[in-house]
Parts: structure tokens; sequence; C-alpha cells
């Protein structure tokens, strides 16, 4: 992506001087293609996404209410399972997860809870259930035309979401399926509420976590602020950092230094959390994008197999729309 | 060393069958090759060493009282500035610095506080000094058939001393001469007590310290365990695995499983210390032995420029005389 960019600036800078006009057609195409290259996991992909709300009632039985996105084109793609966040709900993300699923991937968001918090212990029981259904409902749900590909799963989870994420991870041996790839946005172990036993996932060892799937955090730089007298959802000791820290390579890494926990939301919902919650001074949509694009290129990377994206991120982190800092790949 | 321990074994056991005398001496030869090689850094040096105390009426004017200990043979040899723990005194470490100084290193331990306990600022301010110092009044101090090589600098520190020696290293604009390596034992960034403004170390984002030199954590596994009522000494998320996550590569890190956080003083400080901090039921000989190896090897790689020995505790941990897990080498 740098060495694109480098080229694409070359290209508009020679472009003024006078050249041969088939040079110059040749110019404009290498130039198109370049600013392509330069912002296509950060823009929406190609891939027009479709919305499907199932009931538990549904005759597929879901082991929970479903929110799926997924392309309306014909084909296979990859599956992502993604855990909402902590009072939050699976609808609140659909900017982030539409721009994710432009891409190619089909997005299978449960709701854990409607009202009344569930314990984790239950909430991982739940993710459990639904990752097993996948193989044997998901087709039953999805159009004719889509064929959901689960030897290509990965799994997402966003705050409290993100430590059921890895929970379930690292128990696979209740799952039917395996997952390929591991992603955390602002992933949160929280100390447990008094009178409940929840999972320990946090064992403060180094490359302790026991996975055998690439892992890809994403913190915000403010997620460890209060909001006035309200302490923050995720303060040091307990957040992104450690969860890294904990994850075997390969591990990537990435801050989003000048945003909040909760700012992936969609706007009227980001809204709402900011009165919460830290929230970071810049645009909502550029901060889904940058997050949307890491996600798509780290699931390229690893589902896919195309690495390009991710390394470009890793050697010029400026390449996202919001600022990244640090970015660690440890391979 | 795990090469040369299989062919150990391998001629240990083949010796068993007959064969020609002068094929015997050779694989004799051979035998006691390797065995040194497996055992070297994890046993005392070859190195007679001598105990230098300084007081601070001294002629060389030093800033702190100072426990030095340096080889008898005429040398030219590296340098350690060692920070004490917390409540503890310089020479409480005797058997372990003894260890490292038979390698070949000159150990320079300034004793910061008698009774009261100084303020971190402090205590950072008077390691300064004696950083400063070095390069003045250490060769008055020291025979003259010892020259120290001030080039060769490194900076080793305990507990809250751990603390101390990152805060001197982040702040190197402070000191005349630049550290090349930084080693913290079970390194601890307490919070700072009431009423006093202490530097924040830890940002709690990885790779953020600002440091351009290698850097080893050794962490004990007991060290977060409370001893009684009485709490840990170094609890998580501001012990040895935070030091760890926050350091660049390239960063070691070792996890004395099953010691404790005192386990590295001598004998009868080790027993007083297990009155209020958790310590290991393993020989507290063998644990100095294992973090003495660990050091003598990091400083082998990166002030020696032999890099085996350190190479080889990463590839097999079980070389050390204690178990060590996980060992993390992140170049």
């Amino acid at each position: 992506m740098r060495r694109t960019q480098c080229i694409g600036h070359y290209i508009r800078t020679i472009a003024t001087f006078s050249v041969h006009p088939s040079i110059k057609r040749k110019m404009a195409l290498l130039h198109d293609k370049c600013s392509k290259a330069e912002s296509s996991v950060f823009t929406p992909g190609n891939l027009k996404v479709r919305t499907i709300k199932v009931k538990k009632s549904d005759d597929s039985l879901p082991p929970a209410e479903l929110f799926i996105m997924a392309p309306e084109s014909k084909g296979v793609y990859p599956v992502i399972l993604f855990c909402h966040g902590y009072c939050t709900a699976n609808t609140w993300y659909s900017h982030l997860l539409q721009h994710i699923s432009s891409h190619g991937y089909i997005i299978v968001a449960p709701q854990f809870y409607q009202c009344l918090i569930m314990s984790m212990k239950d909430e991982i029981k739940t993710a459990t259930k639904v990752t097993n259904w996948l193989s044997t409902g998901l087709k039953i749900i999805l159009p004719e035309n889509l064929k959901p590909d689960l030897s290509r799963l990965a799994l997402l989870g966003h705050s409290r979401g993100g430590k059921t994420a890895f929970s379930l991870a690292l128990s696979q041996d209740l799952t039917s399926l395996k997952f390929k790839a591991l992603l955390g946005m602002d992933p949160v172990a929280g100390p447990s509420p008094p009178g409940r036993v929840e999972p320990d996932v946090l064992t403060y060892i180094p490359h302790s976590f026991n996975l055998s799937m690439p892992v890809g955090i994403i913190g915000t730089g403010l997620s460890n602020k209060s909001k006035g007298f309200i302490p923050s959802f995720a303060p040091n000791g307990i957040n992104h950092a450690e969860f890294f820290n904990e994850s075997k390579p390969p591990a990537c890494y990435f801050l989003a230094k000048d945003y909040g926990h909760c700012d992936i939301l969609d706007d009227s919902k980001v809204a709402l959390a900011s009165l919460v919650c830290k929230s970071g001074k810049g645009s909502k949509e550029l901060m889904r994008n940058g997050v949307g694009g890491i996600i798509v290129a780290f699931l390229k990377a690893y589902l896919v197999g195309e690495s390009e994206d991710l390394q470009s991120i890793v050697d010029a982190p400026s390449v996202a729309p919001i600022t990244l800092g640090p970015v660690i790949y440890v391979k």
C-alpha cells in the first residue's frame, strides 16, 4: 500500500507535464488502480449487503435472536461470529458490520440478552450454542445463492463481547466448528460482579492464551479514561493491552489513539453511549472505516490468504483514515 | 546448548560399550567440554570475585554508599549498575551478584536509603548521580588491574528497583553515560503513596517504552500471590508481565514459575522476607543460579556479542536449573 501510494503520488506529479496521450491514458489507468489499492479496505467493499433478522421462534431453531449481514451477490463467503458489548444490542454496530460484510463476509451476531444482563458464563454458553447451530441452521436462514464457508470461521467481539470471544476461543472443545481467527475490539475482562463465578480469562502471564489461531486486537486510546464521575469501562490492566500481551504470535495490535470505547457504534448509539463513556472528537464514520478496514485486512490475511493489506497497514499505519499508534505485528 | 546436551547424553550412553582407549579419551574430553557448555552460565564463572564497600565519605565522592563486586583477575570488564528493591539492602543480593560478577562483570550497587524509604523521584535522582559518577569515581575505587569498560554499561533492578532502573533508562538525557542493556527482576510499578508525586512508568500501551536498548524481564510465578493477610508485593497489572508488554523488541521474558518475589536474595534474607512475601519451595541457590545464568546469557548476547547461550535458553528452557515458562524472545 505504501509502495502504491508512492507510485500514485509520482503519477499525479508527473501527469502535469506534457506527455504522449497513450502514455497519459496508461498513467490514468495505473493511477486509478493505485488509488483503489490505497483505500480499498478502508472504504465499503464492492458488494451490496442484505440484513436478516432471525427470531428465536424461527424454523432454524437459533439459540438466540440473530442479526445477520451478508452480501447480496451469489457466492461462497467466510463467516464471522460477532459478540456485542456490555448492555448494547447487536444492531447498534450495523454500519461497522456492513462495512466488513461488503468485503465478502457473512456476519452472524447473536443478541445475548434483552433487558437484564446475563452472567458471562451464560453468555459464553449461548455463544457456544450459536456456534454449534451454524452448521445446521445458517444454510436454512440464508438465501440459496449464498453459501457460508464454515471452514473459514472467525470470531469477533467488542468490549465485554471481546472477553466472550476470547473465552469461546479458549474452550474450542465445546464447539463443533473451529475458529480460524480471533479479533477483539477494545476487549475488557471486567471483574466478576459479587456473588457470581465467572471465568477468568486473563492470567497476567505473557503469551499464555492457549490458542492456535492468529489474534488481532484493536484498542482505543480513550478507553481507560473516566467520563466525569463515571469510571472507565476499560481500565488499565484489564483492557486491550493485556489481551494483546497474553496472545501468542501471530498477533497484531492497533491502537486508535484519539477515539473512545464506544466510537465504533452507529452514530445515534455513539451519542447515547457518550453520556457515560469518553468519546473521541473525530468523525465516527472515519473510526468505523478505520476499524472495519483493519478487520478486513486481518481476515484477508488469515482467512483468504492475502496478507498484502495487513502488511501495508503495519508498514505504514498512516494509510488508515484514523491515527493508529502503535501498530504491532508479532509473527 | 540443547545440541551439546544431546551429544553429552549420547557420549555418556555409548561410553558404557567397549571402545578403543584413544577414542574413549577423545570422548571423555568432548564430554567434559559438553558438560561445561551445558552448565556454564548457570554455575559460577571462572573468575574469583572481590567485594568493595564504599562510604559516602570516600575520596571518590560517591553520591551514595556503594557495594561493588568485581573480578579479582586483571582485565577490562563491562559494568552493571544494580538497583536494590523496596526496603532491602544492596548487600542482601551478594550471592546472586557474585554469580554474575564471576562471569566477568563489575557490579556497582548503590544503597538508596538506610532506614527511612525515600521517594521514587529521589531514588531516581540518586541513581542518575551514581551513573554520572561512574566515569570519574569508579576508576579511583577499583584496583589498578581492573578497567571498567563504560561503553558496555548495563542496568539491572529488582522489584521497586526495577521501576527505578526503567525510569533511569527512560530519562537517558540526564545521564552522561548511555546504557546498552536493561534487565528487570520482578519489576514492580507500585502506586504512588498518598501525597507523593512519582513518575508514572507504565502507560498500558504495548511497546510504548521509548528505549533504544534490549530489555530482559525475569518474573516469578508467585509474585502476585498474597502471604496470608499481607497483600502481594507485585500484583497483576503492575508487575513483570506489564513491563514486558511495554518493552519494544528486542525483548526477552522468563518466568520462574515456582518461585517468589524475594527468592533471589541471600538465604538468610529470603528467610526474613518470607515472613511477608510468598516464597517458593525449591532451593534458593538453584533460583539464584537460574536467574544469574539468564542475566549472564542476556548480557553476553548484548554487551559481549555472543548470543549462543541466550538462544539456547530460549530454544530449550529446560537447560536452566529452575522451571522456566514461558520463555519469550521477541526480536
